[in-house]
């Protein structure tokens, strides 16, 4: 990251730094571009705010950059781990995306969420750090990483934003709880929260293999996993063997009980949903994942036995 | 108050009730009315939001009821204790603005800020709970009654309003954080909330009555106090005679140390602005006000003999 404090700008969470950038930087009627399949509750505040909101599609290296429609005044994306998917975006096309913003005026937010849970790989700059030119708002949060009732979040700014940015936080709610942010800088300050992520990690890099592990060795006939080395959650997409939709899928998991994945989509934004899980694995004790999959599996045979 | 707990609707502190309430009830271009002179931060929000802001003159009742604008959405008052004026509205003009909404179909916001500091009098029951058809949103917060650090707030809404505030609240900033809640609804269940307003009734009580003595027995000459029977702070108009402008008397003060007013053109919105004083008591300790009272009216007269 290339920021100073004073380019830090605190925030009750990341969803309240995305409604105060939209109100700063957008106006009623403009074109918002979003990662598709992409993370809900952006695209339902842009919609609420009166934006159009369009869905660009995304490869094994990220959001297509070519396919963002022009006139776009504002793009979302997540790179260190797409969402729901889980890859990362790849180098050229974070170039390209910057290229394409210098070229168009656009603003870039990036969502660095899940960045700090890498299993493997050297992690690629965030946008932000290679941004030459202030056209990427950097948003982060702590609900990932600690507790999402903590409500922290924050936006990485140029400084010619923080009159505006101020302003939208005074009229939206004046300022995130003091008591809050003291604690969490306390915290950050005695060096809990470096071993409290260095302790997750581990956690989460034990629940990743393994559920990984039986993905590739059990799921074989109905499922390809999606590459993914950081993070809470896998994606795998159907195979096109299988006939059910992905909802079918989950409604048939949810009912034997298993509840560690989502259809992939429910996440489509304007493009043809494609047909896949996600496995999240932020809250699940890894002694429950090896029978939660069997079960699953189960449900997917009897579903294709069913038709 | 007429409310269930099911009828309240928490919000970081009264600002975000109020930015959740014009998301769901306003449109961009919608007129909003306003008391005139009145609190500053609502006319921001509404403005950047977009709406047309009209201020409606007010009288020694509260909000001249006739003088509101045909066509308007939504109208914002403090009826307990106006800001900055500090007179409370009458039941007769209450009982007016409640059949204006009735027969406008305009929502009314009831800001009952101050409430719980009432000095002397019974205090009118709020409109809210006379309200027979759910036409008023009444709006609280702990930032006067505790502390403005801990942005808790509420508004209490009708059931029908409840699925459109809990989407503006989520795609605002999901909900506020769940440590200072719960904090606060322990602190309360302890009976350790009524007592400290009962205690603070007693200590700010003591600093009006000292208050308005003084400008009743040394201001006669430049001041004029507007009877007020609750809060933190109590506003007087200047007499015709004074010569000078609020503002110049306030940057007079100011430069001989004495900050325990604000002018109250400062709190013009669209109607020509009154000349007077509001002083504000919250955080005064009792023993520097007579000495700083005495300095602010040494900076009147000097100032009238310098014309």
């Amino acid at each position: 990251m290339r920021a100073t404090p004073e380019d830090v700008f605190v925030t009750s969470g990341f969803q309240q730094a995305l409604d105060l950038v939209a109100r700063v930087v957008l106006a009623p009627g403009d074109i918002v571009a979003v990662e598709d399949p992409g993370y809900p509750p952006p695209t339902m505040l842009f919609r609420s705010l009166r934006m159009r909101v369009v869905g660009v599609p995304v490869d094994e290296e990220g959001i297509v950059v070519a396919a963002i429609p022009a006139g776009t005044t504002l793009v979302y994306v997540t790179p260190s781990h797409q969402f729901p998917l889980g890859m990362s975006m790849s180098l050229p096309r974070r170039r390209q995306l910057l290229d394409w913003a210098d070229r168009t005026g656009a603003v870039i937010v990036e969502d660095d969420y899940d960045s700090e849970f890498r299993y493997a790989g050297r992690p690629l700059e965030p946008l932000q750090s290679i941004d030459e030119s202030w056209r990427v708002l950097y948003v982060g949060s702590f609900s990932k990483t600690m507790l999402p009732t903590l409500r922290l979040g924050f936006v990485v700014a140029p400084p010619s934003l923080f009159p505006a940015l101020r302003k939208a936080k005074l009229v939206t709610d004046w300022y995130t709880a003091k008591p809050m942010q003291d604690a969490l800088a306390q915290f950050i300050a005695e060096g809990q929260f470096a071993r409290h992520i260095r302790r997750m990690r581990r956690i989460y890099e034990d629940r990743h293999q393994l559920l990984v592990s039986i993905l590739e060795s059990r799921f074989g006939d109905v499922l390809e996993p999606i590459p993914s080395m950081a993070g809470m959650h896998v994606a795998a997409t159907l195979r096109p063997e299988v006939e059910l939709t992905d909802r079918e899928i989950a409604r048939r998991a949810r009912r034997a009980g298993v509840d560690l994945h989502m259809p992939i989509s429910s996440f489509a934004v304007t493009e043809p949903p494609r047909r896949g899980l996600v496995f999240g694995y932020g809250a699940i004790p890894i002694e429950h994942i090896p029978d939660g999959l069997l079960r699953l599996h189960d449900c997917c045979l009897n579903a294709r036995d069913d038709t």
